[in-house]
């Protein structure tokens, strides 16, 4: 039987350079012959891709805090279930743009939704398939949003306020420093190739038979 | 102060003539000039009718258990804060097609998610805000499916199995057998007028000052 494929979730701010590294690490796992399932969060089925528009639609200004919290578990629930679950056992590599810290630091932090009713929901919407590893790209939120304000239009939650972008970050590191064997938080003001080398240094274990 | 207004639920399965009641209680409150506030679940907000499409979209008939919970939940939280709630506040009465028992019955029962998962969801995405009174429209299941096979094409939830709506069935009893004071079950299997008479009977003492 095939070994169980590695989890690998890419998190982090506006502007911090998610997308830059995900390319560019996608390009080096398919360098290396690993067999990669690539998604992101909301979205990655049919289903959550509606789902995302959803969310992200500056017309849903009006979405309650609650409302967005369960949106993004509905979408997790089905990419777990659809694609990433089946992908691990298959003994392909997944490569997820946001996961579930995303829910902490977003509709916990930001939205100030309770921690433990996340927990809750994380322990059965995500039926215990949690990463290998977590990268955090970690910036000042004032350097990520000076990045991202030159992308053109903002979606729904882009166009919150720092102070909620700050309490995005103190979840994300908090998250890292209460997990360091999953997390690797990564300096992203750093130039990409050297956010590349840090993310590549970071999987080396992975390859190593489980 | 305006008095609070009332909150009805109208519940049943396939083919009970939830519709039918709905337009002519509607009709009944109007005329003793009852301000009314009418919703559907899911539904009754722009984020809860895109969720409605997305839910009943026989296309997305591989949408997980969980996921379809969290989307019904994601649709009452929202239709609790931006309508229901508000309306009840301003004194205004509420008649709603479906609510919370639905998930008991359909997500629950139907589906098979354990009732303290959604109970816990219920605590919170509901946030208190419970009918005063539910009207179950109660039907033998294969009655129920030959009135409903009439209608032309069935949505996602109304192409499940006969033992799927039985569990559905027995959900809601147990619930009004559990709750009388707040049910009220209506045997639907009468004559449309006499459904009716039944419900405005059922509704009587809302009109007593509280």
């Amino acid at each position: 039987m095939s070994q169980r494929g590695r989890f690998i979730s890419l998190e982090g701010g506006e502007g911090a350079g998610k997308s830059t590294l995900f390319g560019s690490l996608r390009d080096y796992f398919q360098q290396r012959g690993v067999q990669l399932l690539q998604v992101r969060e909301p979205g990655g089925t049919p289903l959550g891709e509606a789902i995302r528009s959803l969310v992200l639609d500056p017309a849903h200004a009006a979405i309650s805090a609650e409302s967005e919290l369960l949106l993004m578990f509905a979408s997790r629930a089905q990419l777990v279930r659809e694609h990433i679950r089946p992908a691990l056992e298959a003994g392909q590599w997944v490569l997820c743009d946001r996961y579930v810290d995303a829910s902490y630091a977003y509709q916990g932090g930001g939205r100030g939704q309770p921690i433990e009713r996340i927990a809750e929901l994380e322990r059965w919407a995500c039926d215990g398939v949690m990463p290998d590893l977590t990268l955090l790209l970690d910036l000042p939120v004032s350097t990520g949003r000076a990045r991202a304000a030159g992308r053109g239009v903002a979606d729904r939650i882009e166009t919150e306020a720092d102070a909620f972008f700050e309490r995005v970050r103190r979840v994300y590191r908090d998250r890292a420093q209460a997990e360091p064997q999953r997390f690797r938080v990564i300096d992203a003001s750093l130039p990409a190739d050297q956010v590349l080398q840090a993310a590549i240094a970071a999987t080396a274990h992975l390859f190593e038979a489980s």
